[in-house]
């Protein structure tokens, strides 16, 4: 008999509880270690082989052929501080539900499919307490070397490597090789419930082009220091952040998102000028040519900037995601079964990044979204009706089965160009 | 035999030193501790009773008539993190020597003044580890409560009570009642190197308004949620700074100093809008009249901020420095001082607060001021030359001299009012 799903969510969304009805669940910390034991138990429980890899991504498999190559499903337990219990958690819960379904069709008929079964949760998908984002998948994929993740430090300086031995979470396991991988999650934009749509099959990535700036300045005196002679950090980060956001007016209406939303000043104190602002700049848009353009003129108004404060804004560093479309099969798949359902759906677009974006690049990827109420994500106030997390339960087997039984092996080849 | 300034001075600002050649000893660090400990054996071996009390203050006592009144001098140890070695530090050292040499000077003519001699160095007057600043002669002049004070949290939740136990520097020792102070300082603006003047009879202090706020806004995913949905605490915290830099071209040119150097944002997430920002308004000028209009301008601005960006702005506490004139006598008797030493001087105002500041509202206080090279502090190139620390230890010798025969004494009956 298959589990209640909605009776494990609940269960999951206890991991980590905030005040607010949302979750505090940041990479490697108890709430995270918590979450993972209660879910590594669950896949256990369901005849998984449970395993932690070098960086933390927990993953159980399940092996219908010894020796047979495998496909993969899952998301991310951790969260944003003060974030949703939707954000990942629901799409690790939902990727170990459908598996457990197939895997018990399968057994009840006496079948094997032709792939045999994984699930993961992801390691440190959020980047908040360690940086960057998609950690774990970005270290399988070879996208990030190992040591530098292990070696990442929080802002107390403790590294992934210490923080993941704290809670035993560094294993010796090594995931399987797999011939494609599925992924279901919120869509956390608003465009899904606004067009009525309970099932988007993901077509594209938007390209997001992010940069850390370091804003130099110098202490001074803030009472004694007189105003032409200031070279204030802070005065020029703020410069920078309402430029960033002005952007937007060169751009058709909501075609170009821009953001600074993490930032450090030093010395940070009640009466000295600031010397120096950390921040990271968060531009996103459908096409790297918008994004190009956005850039060339942030640099424009940042010369301005830097005259007019006389502070200097030094780009340190950059990671850049390009637009790339999802194998063409998959998104046939998912619409496919949306239809054979009953369920309305879309092609849609994901604004976010998603471990999904990381392994794309790899192995043919599948990636499913369902509403998000009033687009709130990264907020306590995050939510999903039971309703579409069923129906994107019920699509996700769907997907589950397809792929478990080859359904992209002929996309197989042209993925990863 | 006196003891050499420049070589103490030298050896003072080896504790906490940084390589940037200035100090690093925020209040209650171990440089702090370090720094005290020192200053407190070179107080005692010159026949000073050192103590400490509650909140601190270590100050030594010089009794030539057993149960007669004080007169006190000093400045503080404690610094700015990243901080110049003279902000404090050389009126504290500057202090105890021109006390030592007054005590001396009686000693060897076998007299004694009509006042006893205390210095002291005021616990954590910079105020950047702990606020607020100026705490150790805030609790003094009962213009903070001891157990406000004690109880007070650094960003780790250190509070000072605790600080000050791991550095035994938490007394039961008590400043004797006084009749009057005299401190020698900085000056940390350019105007007197600029005017060609070695010594400042400080005569006024500028006003200053300080505001703590709160931006209100909402947490967000910054890839997926649209740009007309957002409420961006830091994005209105960006165009609050610009507007309280801009509230300058209201005034004649630098007549109004105005800055924001303290910034605090949550969750200060890379792919989470800020929900809240919490920062410090400074503002300052010579009269309240402008502040009030500066402040006028500012809430309109905010008013219009809080429109445009969909957030919410809180004054959550506000500290206010009116201006005050220093005892006329006092100014007069530096005049005198440096008129007889051949010195060049002027009156001058103080733009920064000092502990003298909250002294001069309790009993007749002397403010003096030496040059600060371009004006620069807060900063590790602060300087101030040898010969101007000197002409400053001359100057302030015969202001110990003169406080402690009496010469404050008609002023008195005014001060406090």
């Amino acid at each position: 008999m298959s589990r209640d799903f909605l009776a494990d969510f609940a269960r999951m969304s206890t991991f980590g509880a905030t005040a607010g009805g949302g979750v505090d669940r940041q990479a490697a910390t108890d709430a995270d270690g918590q979450v993972r034991a209660w879910f590594g138990e669950l896949l256990a429980a369901h005849g998984f082989t449970v395993e932690q890899d070098a960086v933390g991504n927990l993953f159980g498999r399940y092996a219908f052929t010894e020796g047979a190559p495998y496909v993969l499903f899952g998301s991310h337990l951790d969260s944003q501080p003060l974030a949703g219990k939707y954000d990942g958690a629901y799409g690790v819960l939902a990727a170990a539900h459908a598996a457990i379904r197939v895997i018990e069709a399968h057994r009840a008929a006496g079948t094997a499919p032709a792939y045999n079964i994984a699930v993961v949760d992801w390691f440190n998908e959020e980047g908040c307490r360690f940086k960057p984002s998609m950690m774990g998948s970005g270290v399988v994929t070879g996208k990030l070397p190992l040591e530098t993740a292990l070696a990442t430090t929080d802002p107390r300086g403790v590294t992934v490597a210490e923080a993941l031995d704290r809670l035993g979470a560094r294993g010796d396991g090594l995931l399987p090789e797999i011939a494609a991988y599925g992924e279901i999650h919120i869509e956390q934009g608003p465009s899904m419930q606004e067009a009525g749509v309970t099932i988007g099959a993901v077509a594209e990535t938007w390209c997001a082009f992010k940069y850390e700036v370091v804003v130099h300045g110098e202490q001074g005196h803030t009472g004694s220091m007189r105003m032409a002679d200031r070279r204030d950090a802070l005065l020029g980060a703020a410069h920078v952040i309402t430029a960033v956001n002005d952007l937007i007016g060169h751009f058709p209406e909501e075609t170009l998102h821009t953001t600074v939303s993490e930032l450090y000043l030093e010395p940070n104190s009640p009466v000295t000028i600031a010397r120096e602002v950390r921040m990271l700049i968060d531009l996103r848009a459908e096409s790297t040519d918008e994004l190009e353009r956005a850039y060339a003129l942030l640099r424009e108004r940042i010369a301005e900037i830097e005259e007019r404060t006389r502070t200097r804004v030094e780009f340190v560093s950059d990671s850049v995601w390009r637009s790339a479309p999802f194998t063409e099969a998959g998104v046939r798949l998912v619409e496919q079964a949306a239809a054979d359902l009953g369920l309305t759906h879309a092609r849609v677009k994901t604004l976010a990044g998603h471990d999904a974006t990381n392994v794309k690049d790899l192995v043919p990827t599948v990636l499913v979204f369902i509403p998000s109420i009033d687009g709130i994500s990264h907020n306590e106030r995050e939510f999903s009706t039971d309703a579409d997390m069923l129906a994107g339960l019920d699509v996700f087997t769907r997907v589950v089965a397809g792929l478990a039984d080859g359904a992209l092996d002929e996309a197989a080849d042209g993925a990863g160009s």
